[in-house]
C-alpha cells in the first residue's frame, strides 16, 4: 500500500487501524475515499485475525463529510443517487463488520464525518474534537447522517444539531451518547489503547455473535427480540469458547480462547 | 384577530409566534383552544413566508393540559374518543408542519401541556419552568402524553414521571432531552431569539425536506432508512438552494436562498 | 413459605416485596430461582390487593446472572434453549405485570442480574451498587440481557458495556437511565419508600391501564400510537376512579379510589 493511498491500513496485535489519508482535504469522503474505505472493510469482513478495527484519520480533521466540489462537478440526479447509495452501504458495512469498530476522533467531524462516528460501535474523542451535521448551512440537509445520528442521541438533540448546523464539543458528545470516552488530546491513543486491549482479550466468536445480534434485535418487538436472543445465546453456549471461558471462571484462571 | 382569541398569531421576520391565550385557565387545552391552535397550524402548513414557528403561552403557566371541568361536563365515551382524537391530530400537526416548531416554555407544562413541549421539534425553557405528566394524580393516566414523552426521554424516566406524576425542573428536562436549552427567566426571549435567528438563516427547502425526512426515518430499519435518506438527499442536491449554498461555501461568501 | 425458599414474598400496605434468597450464590438465576420468581409473578398478576412490587435481594449482591456451574453441568443445546426461553418469559412477565415493578439494587447486578434491573419499570440503587453485562468475559455474550439493556440506555453505552464487560457505578447507571434514583447505602429503603408510597397513593386502574399502554405503544408508529393511546384514555375517562379523581381535584380534596 503506497503512503499516499486514500486509506491506510495498519495491523498490530489484532487491532487493524484504517486511517483516512487525505488530510489536506480534511479527509472528505470523495469517491476515491469511499471506494477505498469500502474495499478495506470488505477485506476485513473475512479476516479471522482481526479482533477490532479502529477508524482513524490523518491531520487536523477527522472527516469533513462529502467532497462538495466533486459533487458540484456532476450535477446529475442519477450520480447523486449512486453516490449516496454507496455511502450508505459504507456506513452499513461498519455496522455489519463482525468485529467492533471504534472511531478515533480528533479535530472536526462534520456531516458524513459525524455520521462515520455515529455509525461506529464505539467512539473515543480527543477533548478538542468537535461534531456537527452542518449540511443545512449549505442548503443540503444532512439526511443520511441523520439516520445514524438519530440512532445515537435523543431526537430533540439530533434535530437541534441538524436544523442549526451548530457544533457540539467532545464533552457534550459524550454526555449525549455520540462518543463513549473523551481523552485529553495527548492521551487519545492511551485511552483508545485501553479499549482495544479490553476488546482483544475477549473471545472472537462471542464478540462476533454479540455484535450481529445486538444490532439486529434493536428494532424487534420485545417478544421477538427475546426469542432471537435466547436462540443466539443457546448457540453461543455450544461454542468451545463459552465452555472454556466458564470453566476458566469456575477454576479461577484466565481463559484460553480458541482463535487467538 | 381579536385580543381575546384563544390563540394569538404574531408574525415577525419569518418567525410566526402562536400564543396560547387563556392565562386565567392556565392555557388548558379546552375544545376552543384545540380548535384554534389546530386551525392556525393548518393555515401555517401552506404559508411559504414562514421560516419557523414558536409555540408560546400567555401568563404564569405554559399549559396545564386538558380542561378537566369541560371534560367532566360530558361524561360520554364517544365525546372523549373524539376529543382525544382531535388532540392527537393537533400533536401530529406540529410534527407534520414543514417548518421547525419551537416550544417557549415558562411556568408549568403539565399533562397535555408537557405533551405539547415533547411534540415540538425543539424547546427552550425558562429556568423556573417545571414539567409533569400528572394525570395519574386524578386517576387518569397520561396515555396520549406518554406517546410524545417516551419519544423524547428514556423509558425509565418516562415511566417515573407517568407513574408518580411528579415534577421535574428545567435543568432536569434539559439533561433528559425534553428541552434543548434553559435560560434565566429574563433571558428566555434572548435565548429563543438566537435559535430562531439561526433557523431563519437556513434554506427553507432544505429545512422542509429535512424535517419531514427526519421524523419519517426514525421507525425504519437501518437499510430502509438509508435508502430513503439517500434518495431524499439526491433530490435535495437537485434543488437550487443546494447548488447556491455549496457554490457560496466554495467561494467563501454568504448564500442567497431562493425563498427568503 | 419456608425461610430458605429461593424467593421470599413479603406484603405490607399494598407493597409486595419479592426477595431473591440465595445470597451465598450471589442470587444467581438458577433453575430453581427462575421457577420460584416466575411462580410468584404469576400469582401476583391476578392479585387485586397489590399496588406495586419491589424486586429485592438478600445479601451482598443483587444478582450475579445465570448459574454458570449449573449451566455447564448439562452441555446440551435443547437444555439451553429451554433455559433462556424461561428466563426471557420471566423478564417479560415483569413487563406484563399490571402493577409497577421496582428493582431495589445493592451490590453487584451482573449479566441477567443487570437484565432484571433493566426489565423493571423503575429502579432504585444503593450508592455502592455496580452494574455490568459481563458474559463476554467468559466467552458468552450477554445476548438476552442486551435486549433489556438496549431498551434502557443509548446504544453506544450499551455496546461499551456488552463488548468490554466493564462495570459502571450507580451514578453512571442513573445518568444513563438504567436506574431512577441513587441513595446513600443506609438510605436505600427510605428512598425506595418514597417511591412506593407515591405509587400506592395512585388509582390502581389508572396505573394498570397506563403501564400496559406505555409498553405497548413504544414500538408503534406515531399515528398508530396516538390512535391506541386516545382510545385507552377515553376508556380510562369512563372509569369510576377518573371521575372521582377529577371531581376531587376540582373540589380541592383528596380522591377516594375505589380499589384501595
Amino acid at each position: 500500500m503506497p503512503d499516499d493511498a486514500p486509506v491506510l491500513r495498519h495491523d498490530t496485535d489484532g487491532v487493524t487501524t484504517l486511517t483516512l489519508n487525505r488530510p489536506r482535504h480534511f479527509n472528505a469522503l470523495s469517491e476515491e475515499v469511499i471506494a477505498a474505505l469500502g474495499a478495506e472493510l470488505d477485506r476485513l469482513a473475512g479476516d479471522e485475525d482481526v479482533r477490532c478495527v479502529v477508524l482513524a484519520a490523518e491531520g487536523k480533521a477527522f472527516c469533513a463529510g462529502h467532497d462538495l466540489k466533486q459533487m458540484r462537478a456532476t450535477p446529475d440526479k442519477a450520480y447523486y443517487q449512486a453516490l449516496f447509495a454507496r455511502c450508505g452501504e459504507l456506513m452499513q458495512a461498519i455496522v455489519a463488520l463482525p468485529v467492533p469498530v471504534i472511531a478515533r476522533v480528533q479535530g472536526l467531524a462534520t456531516a458524513a464525518g459525524c455520521q462515520l462516528v455515529a455509525s461506529c460501535d464505539l467512539a473515543v474523542a480527543a477533548h478538542s474534537a468537535r461534531f456537527a451535521v452542518s449540511g443545512i448551512n449549505v442548503g443540503l440537509f444532512c439526511s443520511t447522517p441523520a439516520v445514524a445520528l438519530s440512532r445515537n442521541v435523543g431526537r430533540k438533540r439530533a434535530m437541534e444539531m441538524l436544523f442549526t448546523g451548530e457544533f457540539i464539543d467532545a464533552d457534550q458528545a459524550r454526555d449525549w451518547g455520540l462518543v463513549n470516552r473523551v481523552a485529553e488530546d495527548d492521551r487519545l491513543d492511551a485511552v483508545l489503547g485501553e479499549l482495544t486491549a479490553s476488546l482483544c482479550a475477549k473471545s472472537r466468536v462471542a464478540l462476533r455473535t454479540g455484535k450481529a445480534m445486538f444490532h439486529r434485535q434493536l428494532t424487534m418487538p420485545l417478544e421477538e427480540a427475546y426469542a432471537y436472543a435466547g436462540e443466539t445465546m443457546a448457540c453461543n453456549m455450544m461454542a468451545e469458547d463459552a465452555s472454556e471461558g466458564i470453566d476458566a471462571f469456575i477454576d479461577k484462571r484466565a481463559p484460553r480462547w480458541r482463535h487467538r
